[in-house]
C-alpha cells in the first residue's frame, strides 16, 4: 500500500471539501438556469425550452448545462419546481401574515393579483401558460404541473373551510369555491396579458361575493 | 391582331370558368388545410404549426400549401377563423333552438361541455390552448384570438341581460357573470384534459347559482 492510500482520512476530508464546493456550485448553477428556464417557459411554454437556447441566453456552454440536467425533461421538471418555489415566496408565504380564513384569502388574492400584474415571470402566470399547453401531454412534467396546481387549490379550499368553520362566511362547498376563485384568477391573468385591466376589479367582486358573511 | 386576340369574349368566358374551378379547388384545399391546422394547434399551439408539417401530415406538397397561405402567420389566422366557425357550428348555433335567456344559457353551457368532453379539436378547447400561449405575443394572430374570445363573452352577456330583463333571473352585472361563466368553462376544459371529470358538475353548479330566479 502507498503512503497516500494509507491516509484515507486526510484525503477523504480534502476530497469531500472539493466535492462539497462542486456540489454547491452545481446547485447554484442549477438554480440560476432553472430560474431562467421559468421565464422562457412563461413566455414560450415548457415545450419551447431547450438546453441549447438556455446556454446561448446565459452565455454558458451547452455541455455544462447538459451535465447538470442531462435531458430536456429534467430541465422542464426543474423549471416547474423553481416556479413553484417562486410562487410560494411571492404569494403564499406573504399572505401567511394575515390571520387564517377570510383575511388570508383576501391576502392570497391580492398577492396573486400583484403576481399577475407585475409579472414574477416574463410571460405572466407560469401555470396558465403551461397547464393549457401540457394538458394533452401525459408524463412527469404534466404530473408536476398538475400537483403544483392542486396544491394551490388546496391552499384556497383550506382557508375557505377555516372561514366557514369560524362563521366568518356563509357555509360553502370549499372545493367548488376554490375552483371558482382559481378559474377567475386564471381568466384575469389572460385578460391582463391582453391589456384588459378591468379584469382585476371583476376578480375582487367575485371573491367578495364568495366571502359574504352569513345572513 | 391575331384571330384569337379578336375574340376576347369567348376566351374570357373559358378563362373565367377555369379560374372559377381553380378558385373553388383552392378554397376547398384551404378549408381542409385550415381544419387540420386547428387540430394541430389545439394540441401543440399555433406556434407549433408549420407549412412543412401540414404538408407531411396531409400528404401534400409544401409548395402547394405555400401557394395557398404564403406565410405561417396567414396559416395561423386561417386556423383561428376555422376554429371560430367550427365552434359556432358546435356550440352557438345548436343552442339557438332554445328560447333566449336562461334556457339558452343552459343550452350554451351544455353544448360547451360536450365540446370540451368529446373534443371537437384533438387537444380540447382551441382558445384555452392558444390564448394562454399567445397572450404575450402582440400581433394579428393574438388580435384574432382575442376577438373570437370577446365575441363568445358577448354571446354569454347578451343572454344574461335578456334573462335579467325578462325577470327570469336576479338582476346581475352581465359582464361580470359572463366573465365568471367563461372562467369556469376554461378551468373545466383544463381539468377534463387532466382527467378530473368532477369539474363538469362544478361548472353546472356555478351556472345554476348565477341563474337563480329573483327572490
Amino acid at each position: 500500500m502507498s503512503e497516500l492510500a494509507q491516509r484515507p482520512g486526510a484525503h477523504g476530508r480534502a476530497d469531500a471539501a472539493v466535492t462539497d464546493r462542486r456540489l454547491v456550485r452545481g446547485a447554484r448553477a442549477r438554480r440560476t438556469i432553472a430560474r431562467h428556464a421559468v421565464d422562457v417557459a412563461s413566455l414560450d411554454g415548457l415545450t419551447g425550452l431547450s438546453l441549447g437556447r438556455l446556454a446561448t441566453d446565459l452565455g454558458l456552454s451547452k455541455s455544462g448545462i447538459q451535465t447538470l440536467f442531462r435531458t430536456k425533461e429534467n430541465l422542464q421538471l426543474a423549471a416547474v419546481e423553481s416556479a413553484g418555489e417562486q410562487f410560494t415566496d411571492a404569494v403564499v408565504r406573504p399572505a401567511g401574515d394575515a390571520p387564517r380564513g377570510a383575511a388570508r384569502l383576501r391576502a392570497l388574492t391580492e398577492h396573486w393579483i400583484g403576481y399577475a400584474e407585475t409579472p414574477l415571470f416574463a410571460g405572466g402566470c407560469f401555470w396558465a401558460a403551461n397547464l393549457a399547453d401540457f394538458d394533452s401531454r401525459p408524463g412527469p412534467v404534466r404530473d408536476a404541473l398538475f400537483r403544483g396546481h392542486r396544491d394551490w387549490l388546496c391552499v384556497l379550499a383550506g382557508e375557505l373551510r377555516h372561514a366557514a368553520g369560524e362563521g366568518e362566511i356563509a357555509d360553502v362547498d370549499a372545493d367548488l369555491a376554490a375552483f371558482q376563485i382559481d378559474a377567475v384568477l386564471m381568466a384575469a391573468n389572460t385578460a391582463l396579458r391582453l391589456g384588459d385591466h378591468g379584469a382585476v376589479a371583476k376578480v375582487r367582486r367575485v371573491i367578495e361575493g364568495l366571502l359574504a358573511p352569513p345572513r
